[in-house]
């Protein structure tokens, strides 16, 4: 991937490159499905009333109309998802009477951002998401689900080791009003910027735009400092509060939450989760269990998989559908991993046998054979023309197709290994290929730990 | 799909359907793979120069602009893809160097057309394309090869009977000159309208505007009715034509192309493709090999695949890439089988499990039963409290989940078929169930001959 995209920002694989992209969205599916979760697709445009109802991102997006349009004002004004969350809350109300609650679904779509591209930052992306949507009520088991899932998905995927790293909205908001904060939502964009711009602006940021005193914003950093590997935070929280401040509820909520999350976490996927009280997430949206998650080694990507708990995104008149969803940014990970040689293909086709031809006219007996491999599962392709020997192997080799097939025109089969040159004797009806050199495979050039 | 879409045009579909949907594409993925075709994604944008060159579609195209554009004038104007053979052969001009030809590929991908919505016309729709590119020159066994691995594609989705129509721009347009019709693209556009206009709407265009004398439009017009099964067309077109304006090099050719596409059809896929001298398709860019295909029973589709040979798509400099290809319309065609109940899914989820909860604090150790299931393959579901059984079950039921696990709470496990009531123990490290209902099965209401 270090061709110049001939449009900035969009990324376009190559073959190989995108048979590795392929296993990594083979593999969520996997994961997805086993648990239970159906696929979903939303349609790529929304209104751009729809996608401005939910954040601060309108110089992000994409407009789109009709080059010729003759009515454009009878028509809403249209957009680009910039994510998979707003289209599916806004698909759940949609369709609530033709869906069961608690609904779990996973969707794998391009979305589009139109930000000044830069290293690492597309303009079209992949992002794949799990989320389960109550009806009313959803349990806060929910939330350790979609987290034990994405940390096993991200498991299965052998890219190396990874944290998962969990707040509660309620206990920081909740917090914040014990110590006397009541502008929660400025403290939580200023204390977001934590790791970005450090502590010292981080309070000059608190004390401008969410009134801090000194000893507020002192306070509201030493919660955000707290990152636990096992629920002692809660006891840590517990100890910068002043005796008389104890005791808020949405405070007791979050802790009792968070606690709950971090307990099952480090029984159901050991060692891959840990309080920290710094995250808050930028969107606007979430109200409890916020996640983001880092890659080691790859610090430099931010979170690779984020989320967290929305209990009134998605709403139709009296009816709430709160709901936890984990997403990750797909594109910018491969583009990583595939960039640093940490993931790579075997081959760049899925072909596993290369089909020679010894004269023109063989090629339809040629077809013969490969079809013979095709229905027992082995991808097989057929040469055009009747090209010297050499010419034709090279073509196999160039692909890195591993196995290239001799006729005699009298019924004899013989298959060659272009790797080793080992060439042996072979029936169309019965010869498989080595398991591994069945279909491309997927190289990792980090071992999971 | 009887729901009303919240916008016209744009199809969105609920659990149940996509997974009809999922099964179509997974099937279309496997064949071609089985060919040694290699995805292909490519940027939902294309300048709209690289757009409109390629044919009268300006109408139909999306533009798209970011709403807070500050350099609007230093960026190119963008618009979405309204087919896949455009990028396709943009991205091959662009990668040539990083590509190995012949490049095989599949491409399944939306593509947007602002057409005015109406039934089974959408304005955002899935196209899944197969293209073979050559550099310099591309064998016509390419054109037999990507209608072959169609054809078997199509048998493979078992979706009812269908015949490939195959005709050749060059027979065509060959027979046009040699009986004096020299505007041949305006003869092609007059003659694709045959099925739709009838013969003497068709003849009147073609006096109008290509200049046809009342022979001339009669001969064309006897040329677009010859219609066989085998190589017979050829003789027909011989008869047609004047003694002195037989041998024409472009006719000569394409009767010799077409003669060895029909005929290696017959062979490999007998009774699936017919020659069909109507067919021209609408688009500027094919230059020999045309096709459309018809679904018997839903003739109402028009061509649910259709595609040719094109020359000149792609170049750069001196170089060129002809390619031949062919697109299925996905949505339209799963669209009209769901609608019409010859597709459907036996259930809403990939859950094959659901294991139920006796009491709240029994969840972790269900998770466990889950997992030994999950890590066998087999879909699980965990309830998140111990509603009443009743409620319990009438969940998975509700999802036509077939399974329902209990467990006591003292190491015993039962397992219920919720469709015959039957309940019996089992060990969650080594029940299975029956292959059928491992996952969703789909349901074709109409039995392929």
């Amino acid at each position: 991937m270090a061709r110049t995209a001939s449009l900035s920002g969009y990324l376009e694989l190559l073959p190989a490159e995108r048979l590795v992209e392929l296993h990594l969205l083979d593999t969520l599916r996997e994961v997805f499905e086993a648990h239970g979760y159906s696929n979903l697709e939303t349609r790529a445009v929304e209104t751009v009333d729809t996608l401005l109802q939910k954040g601060e991102i309108d110089k992000e997006i994409y407009a789109i109309s009709r080059i010729h349009d003759d009515d454009a004002a009878k028509e809403a004004k249209l957009a680009l998802r910039f994510d998979n969350t707003v289209p599916f809350a806004r698909y759940v109300t949609e369709n609530a009477g033709h869906l069961a609650f608690p609904y779990r679904r996973y969707q794998i779509q391009k979305v589009w951002r139109g930000e000044r591209p830069q290293a690492g930052r597309f303009r079209e992306f992949t992002q794949a998401d799990i989320d389960i949507v109550g009806e009313g009520a959803l349990s806060t088991r929910a939330d350790v689900e979609i987290a034990v899932v994405m940390a096993k998905a991200l498991q299965t995927l052998q890219i190396g080791e990874f944290t998962l790293r969990v707040n509660s909205r309620k206990l920081s908001e909740g917090f914040y009003q014990a110590i006397g904060l009541t502008e929660t939502a400025a403290v939580l964009r200023a204390v977001d910027k934590l790791e970005k711009i450090g502590p010292d602006r981080v309070a000059r940021e608190l004390s401008e735009t969410a009134g801090a005193t000194e000893e507020q914003a002192r306070q509201a950093l030493s919660l955000a400092q707290i990152r636990t590997a096992d629920t002692s935070f809660a006891s840590q929280v517990r100890e910068l509060l002043p005796a008389d401040a104890a005791g808020a509820e949405l405070l007791e909520e979050g802790l009792a939450e968070l606690t709950e999350v971090v307990d099952e976490l480090n029984a159901r996927v050991p060692g891959r989760a840990e309080a920290d009280l710094s995250i808050a997430r930028g969107l606007d949206y979430y109200t409890g269990t916020v996640i983001e998650t880092v890659l080691r080694g790859h610090e430099e990507l931010g979170s690779i998989c984020s989320g967290g708990r929305y209990e009134s995104l998605a709403t139709k008149g009296k009816r709430s559908f709160p709901g936890v969803g984990l997403s990750i940014g797909v594109t910018r990970l491969l583009s990583a991993l595939v960039d640093s040689g940490e993931l790579g293909a075997s081959r760049t086709v899925p072909t596993a046998v290369y089909v020679t031809l010894r004269a023109d006219e063989d090629w339809a007996a040629a077809q013969d054979v490969a079809d013979q491999l095709r229905a027992r599962g082995i991808s097989a392709e057929v040469a055009f023309s009747a090209e010297k020997f050499g010419k034709q192997i090279k073509y196999a080799d160039k692909r890195g197709i591993p196995f290239v097939w001799f006729t005699d025109g009298d019924g004899g089969h013989e298959v060659k290994d272009i790797r080793s040159g080992e060439q042996t004797a072979a029936d169309p009806a019965s010869w498989s290929p080595p398991a591994e050199d069945l279909t491309p495979q997927i190289i990792h050039k980090t071992a999971e730990g």
